[in-house]
């Protein structure tokens, strides 16, 4: 790529994932700002952006470290110099663990289980290794994912995470991602209500067999300003936030501040056709939008083609000309590219590598 | 990675996207097979693998190059030393197609059109760079992506191209791409027949008006054996037969020979969960199935997990078991790894780079 910095936009070549920075600023700061003195703290979620740059942008303006999906993306979170980590997930097997333990020598890393085999695993390689591990029971608040059951079953796995040598009980996480992108805010309201009255009756129930219960953490873009106010709750994993995407835009006042730069590569009677298809824009929560022109349908997404037709019957652009995408979902569609082009003012600002793309091992 | 060749395929991390390095090569000699004698050429498409060493053991096997869907793949299959390659795209705005003049002093390079804007902007960038570009004029034959209208319109382009200096007239692209995945045969057969009729009615006025149409280049996995026999293709673009996927499955005998071996992180009382979601198998033509276990189904994929059930309501797995799933789609799915795992007889034969990968610029 002969990209400079500090070209127009327009001269990006395509398709390009591209940030607007002062959007991506404005929403990291608002979050920040809701957050402040609410006795809450922000781990964002790095899933979304995959990327450390934007990460240590997050701890800067006040989070206390990031959540990741996966240990993969937990070690290039650990080799840029982050040193608090939430992995909120279940980290299985022997080769992974022995990643894991090691790990958690460089820095202060943060594991989720749901099952008493992955205790035993997790507090032997803790242990060989000599580190402390970190550890939150995940529990099941709705969602129906991972997670242990409510109330006993989950008093009974911190028992066991407290008896085992290598392992600190640190707390309990429960994710209620079934309510994250309910658009009606009452309903959304209740329903994160309901996932936190559970987690909260769990964490009385271990509290009052005589442990402590540091942490918990819950909440995602979709519940920030519910979950995050919700008493008990000390962390919240929002990650979306950063970027915003046509599914949360119908839930939360944040900007979208990513968009895909794709070329119009023909154009024929009843439709144009652009450079950016399901390889550039995932298609899984339906059809991107086209920025500053509502007259404009993406119809189909093909693997390398996106076809668009005119609600008014024509078209203003010429092969050649450049318009921007805005994806339905953030999070997948970071996820097939290898550089963010970040904009300010309209020229091109900084190129960042996405350290943690395809890291889901 | 810490994985050594020689390792079993359950001893491989996860996710990971395997090949069945036996069933792979059955689908190449069998599609090879199928067309010798035949008097039409195998340009198979790497948008599928992205992989030089599987297109250099494609050519290997009789195919006379490669067709690409992007510029990126195509530099990527030049630099591993593939001497003939069709983009089978418009290549559009003047960075790209200072790469394409660039790419075409290296090796031979056939690139498609289908607007006069673009056929001017390739024939001076290609006289100043001293190359002859080969081109195709693209027709649309039905599908309603890219290409001019049949008949006269192509005509016109075509005598465009003839009258360009820097770039020599080839042939005609026509890709039936709304037909390769019906399933009923006689009805995709059909469909075909009139997709290739109006190509073959564009040839012959073509020909008619004294031009040679060396190339006529259309069919995909689809319809290898009805577009590869259709009289006057001259070569075809099939490209998921190397690996099929579930929705290919439905249409044409070939070996699903690509999975993603997943690990079981949770077991609940009415699901399983495994660590592959949509970042590790694309879900846009729907679930994947579970490979040697039919009674388990994909229920949802979340970002990062799968969530599987039973039919028989019971699990036989344990958090650590690894099973596979064959994706609905692969070339999408391919496209979010960054290597392959290949297996021969139970055992880690080779790690292959995506070289392509991401490469949608």
């Amino acid at each position: 790529m002969s990209e400079r910095l500090g070209i127009p936009l327009k001269e990006v070549d395509t398709p390009a994932l591209i940030i607007d920075l002062d959007l991506m600023e404005k929403n990291i700061a608002k979050m920040s700002n809701f957050l402040r003195g609410k006795g809450v703290n922000l781990r964002p979620h790095v899933k979304t952006h995959k990327t450390p740059i934007l990460a240590h942008k997050q701890i800067a303006a006040g989070a206390i470290g990031v959540t990741c999906a996966k240990l993969g993306e937990a070690e290039v979170m650990v080799e840029s110099g982050i040193k608090d980590i939430l992995i909120a997930n279940e980290i299985v097997g022997s080769q992974k663990i022995e990643r894991l333990v090691n790990l958690a020598k460089h820095t202060n890393i943060i594991v989720a289980v749901d099952h008493e085999a992955n205790i035993k695993e997790l507090s032997m390689a803790a242990e060989k290794k000599g580190v402390m591990l970190r550890v939150l029971v995940e529990v099941n608040v709705g969602m129906n994912r991972c997670g242990v059951e409510p109330g006993e079953p989950a008093l009974n796995l911190a028992k066991r995470v407290v008896q085992s040598k290598g392992l600190k009980f640190s707390g309990l996480m429960g994710y209620e991602g079934h309510v994250v992108e309910i658009v009606d805010v009452e309903e959304r309201t209740r329903e994160a209500h309901l996932a936190m009255k559970s987690l909260m009756d769990t964490k009385s129930l271990i509290e009052r067999a005589g442990f402590s219960v540091e942490i918990v953490s819950g909440g995602g873009t979709g519940t920030y300003d519910i979950t995050g106010v919700y008493p008990g709750v000390t962390e919240i994993q929002a990650g979306s936030y950063i970027f915003m995407d046509l599914t949360y835009r119908k839930v939360v006042p944040f900007d979208c501040a990513l968009t895909i730069l794709t070329t119009v590569i023909s154009v024929q009677s009843d439709r144009i056709i652009v450079d950016a298809g399901m390889k550039s824009v995932s298609p899984e929560l339906g059809m991107p939008e086209v920025k500053n022109h509502s007259e404009l349908i993406v119809a189909e997404l093909h693997e390398e083609h996106g076809i668009i037709r005119s609600t008014s019957g024509t078209f203003h652009l010429m092969v050649g000309d450049k318009i921007e995408l805005i994806p339905s979902h953030c999070c997948t569609t970071i996820n097939l590219y290898d550089r963010y082009h970040a904009i300010r003012n309209g020229t091109l600002e900084a190129i960042w590598p996405i350290a943690g793309r395809g890291k889901s091992f």
